[in-house]
């Protein structure tokens, strides 16, 4: 088993899509594979049954077998960290004791989709954590876009202060370059613990984040090595190289930012680059037709011939 | 096994809770005495694990212990319909497949939350029903202020042509009166089948909608008989004594109106007319404090009294 | 020139309408038949260029116009509170200060629609009130269904305690009774000052605002006297008579609270009360189709019936 | 007079910036400068008072006098479209009214806020142009991240068969690119006019855009000139040098895409590159901080190496 997640966690968790065949059913072969492709990459953790994972569309039986699938294949070489986002708190609680059963680093909760207030959103996250006890580290996910609820940066201060086991706060407020320094200032002049903060968004923004005080990226961009080489990188101060580097790949990571079809796209990149068998999304979802192809064709090859260049 | 849900299904299909005990397990117990007091108040029909039974509160092996359990109670002597919907299309097949299997009239489903356009809610409904087959009887729940998905009179009208097994039109659009009137209207003016429309949003404007023709109600007010006496004396063209009747239950239904905890309410009351055992809701969800039950309290009472008079 | 608003502002502040002709143009002729008509009916105070008095769809001088004739007609019998939300905070102060010039009791404002978290409600208002200067009364319209931004109890009291000024909560968040509770207990726990709470959302849970702590109602129902008569029994200590009469009008209430066509329907009562020559809304906004016009002349047939009854 | 806006309108129509001074005020000297800027850059046209000119900050006769400084200001070398949405019918009629008399080429429009249907949408743009009449070119604003308004292709289409006057799609739904192709295809194959289609979303997505039939861009990005270079080698067919171009303003171009402070960011590059005399924003909106101009001078310098680099 690896380390837990801690307020030292750094560099690349990679958010892990979720294979599925043709039929829409779990694909636990490709899922071996995908976990291979990633620690080849480079990843320091790898996080499973994010959004972008599709995990509201598994039943509660499929997200236990395709956790204990990931956790076997990465057998402890990297932290996993688990989503337990759900709408009833006893399937929170039971998604959470199996991840952690199993072996994983800690678990990832975004609020639920009817919070209101921010007063609510600090109850919530006091009532689920009291629900898991203390020993379960847990990254707080901020991203307002997708469930509509909205923290301040006080909001977060509070539940870092409120809760020891709150070591993590996965970055995806748009726009939110201020906010994450905010975080990091205000929590300094107050004497806090400095929690570890991953950015998401697709990384669209990932460098001036980086400058701004994250100590990675959890996303799931289809070339993971790039964010490996940047954080490496920044990490070796050698920031303005860095930025070389995700300019580069900036064009095809904006194209997978696009909410909704940009998984479509990413999981074709994967099964294009052999992480993946089937690039299908579990229906509903967007279907890639011949003119998405084409241009991912393009973006792909623009990028190739970049890196050739780039390389040569 | 009883009768389908059809194009002629009318009267009151009471939306039923979920019963759970204090730990928040499913209380079968309480789902039969449940089931007894709708029969008791004289129901035309039950729906299951809509939104208000807390369905997405559910994991999928409880939904179909749920759906089994009612309709065993149940057995045949009213239309049971089945909520199905879900983020994913095979759980909303399964939902579906087994509740059909187990005997069920019929199946309710919204549109899931992310469909943007009209277009797109027409294709999600095409492509469930292609899953679902012709025989499966299906009822559109149109709630846009729980989903955020909206639909206009003429998408409603492209679904009815569509699709033959579409028999019923869950009304809960608000304000919804003049989409009520021209749903019928327009529906008259091209010749097509005219659909069963049972009103929901607590039954707030039950009287409007059952004047602009409405067959029924489903919804789940803790004082059914009040629906099932209404509705016949709508049937018996005695409008203003039904008008009459629903007056005097109004202070109490506006106040279940109210949009989450609501749901509280109305558990606490059907808990005090003997229906459950426990009021409680799965967390997260409102508890009632010392000041709402005494509210409850005075409400209940002030209707007690005013029925006593009317009776009297 | 009357009284400020204070925390002491107690009774039924009415919204008033914004009358319009047939074009479109304002009816300054029916702005003071309507004062009229409020006054007569024994309202509090009067609120104008509130959302349901169309202020949005007023130019700024139109608005000005509005504003003086209304204070030119109450002349100073009764306070008039003045809407000021805007997008820009340089028309928020100048219809402020207009108002206020005029004679105005005082000001409304409700958050801009933008504000995501409850920090930037707090710097909203902080930079309004800096803008104002403490002298003018401030009334905070909490109001999300239509602004979408929400506040906790822990905001509004922030507010309170930061801004002398802000005498005055319109309360219509929704479900609110709770809150409503809360603030009243939180702030006196915390010894702040009690502040005048005034009930919105068309009324639908006065008598239950009333017990819990309401001062009174500011809201535009087309039957301002039954208002005013169970305000006036509340502060007689007779609640159950009051909640009679409220009951008596609940259902033509009811139906006024929807929003949108409810202004239009509200109108329309107004017209057929003598209060106003033209129920028009300015465009775009609904008109009131036959259908609708016979449910609401239905209505107030009932509710003629009702109270001759209960007087008679 | 410059000609009017047409279905074969092409090139950068530059979505001007509104100047104000320290205090607020308009500041007409810099809309002359800024005016001069686009001109040089080589704009095709130049749209004013869109959401990014922070139009409903402004008064009508505010409006009115920016619009008129701007007309004779660009003296008819490019057309110039304005933005007339408003929530009051009759305010936009007298925008688009004064626009016309003005010299303006055409007019934009989006959807009011509060239309929830796309019937409703339909029907808003036919009652908007039964206002105008025929004589007014009418460019539709499709940004519903923006406006909370979705419309599908079928609606565009609808409305382009429906107003002759719809000669443009200013095309911003995200992601959109799918749609853009839709609205290409099905207007051709059911025999519709072409109108034409101009890209926003701050351009984060053009080189797609024109290789799924974008006849150019509307948006405002701080370095025009890129954006008319780019269209004008994808006129040439020169696709892959323009692409080129657009990736090495790429890592600015998405930093100026995060709504809200988005704008402040590309009002301080415009009075860096001395278009303006004041980057300030009319209150409430975002002010840059330390940090973030910071950040803006890192990018900046990043694209001018870059660009000394390319044609060094």
């Amino acid at each position: 088993m690896s380390a837990k997640m801690s307020e030292q966690s750094r560099g690349v968790y990679i958010i892990a899509a979720t294979p599925f065949d043709q039929d829409g059913e779990l694909d636990l072969n490709s899922t071996d594979t995908l976990i291979d492709f990633y620690l080849e990459k480079g990843v320091s953790g790898i996080t499973i049954l994010g959004m972008m994972g599709e995990a509201p569309k598994l039943t509660s039986d499929e997200s236990l077998l395709f956790m204990r699938r990931v956790m076997t294949r990465v057998n402890g070489r990297v932290p996993v960290v688990v989503g337990i986002s759900h709408p009833a708190h006893r399937q929170v609680a039971l998604l959470a004791k199996s991840a952690m059963s199993l072996g994983a680093a800690g678990v990832m909760l975004a609020p639920v989709a009817n919070l209101k207030t921010e007063e609510q959103v600090v109850n919530y996250y006091l009532s689920v954590a009291a629900l898991l006890g203390d020993d379960i580290p847990l990254c707080l996910q901020d991203f307002p876009q997708s469930t509509g609820v909205h923290c301040s940066v006080e909001t977060i201060l509070r539940l870092v202060e409120a809760l020891p086991q709150l070591v993590m706060l996965k970055h995806e407020d748009l726009p939110g370059l201020r906010k994450l320094s905010q975080v990091r200032h205000q929590s300094e002049a107050r004497g806090l613990r400095r929690i570890s903060i991953l950015a998401g968004n697709g990384g669209l923004f990932l460098p001036q984040e980086m400058r701004r005080g994250a100590d990675g990226a959890m996303t799931g961009f289809a070339y993971p090595e790039m964010l490996v080489q940047m954080c490496r990188l920044f990490d070796e101060g050698r920031d303005d190289e860095a930025e070389e580097v995700f300019d580069c790949y900036l064009p095809l990571l904006r194209h997978e930012f696009q909410y909704g079809i940009g998984l479509a796209l990413r999981k074709e990149t994967l099964r294009r680059r052999g992480a993946i068998r089937c690039a299908a999304l579990r229906q509903p979802g967007p279907r890639l037709d011949r003119e998405d192809l084409l241009e991912l064709d393009a973006l792909i090859s623009r990028l190739e011939r970049r890196l050739a260049a780039l390389n040569g």
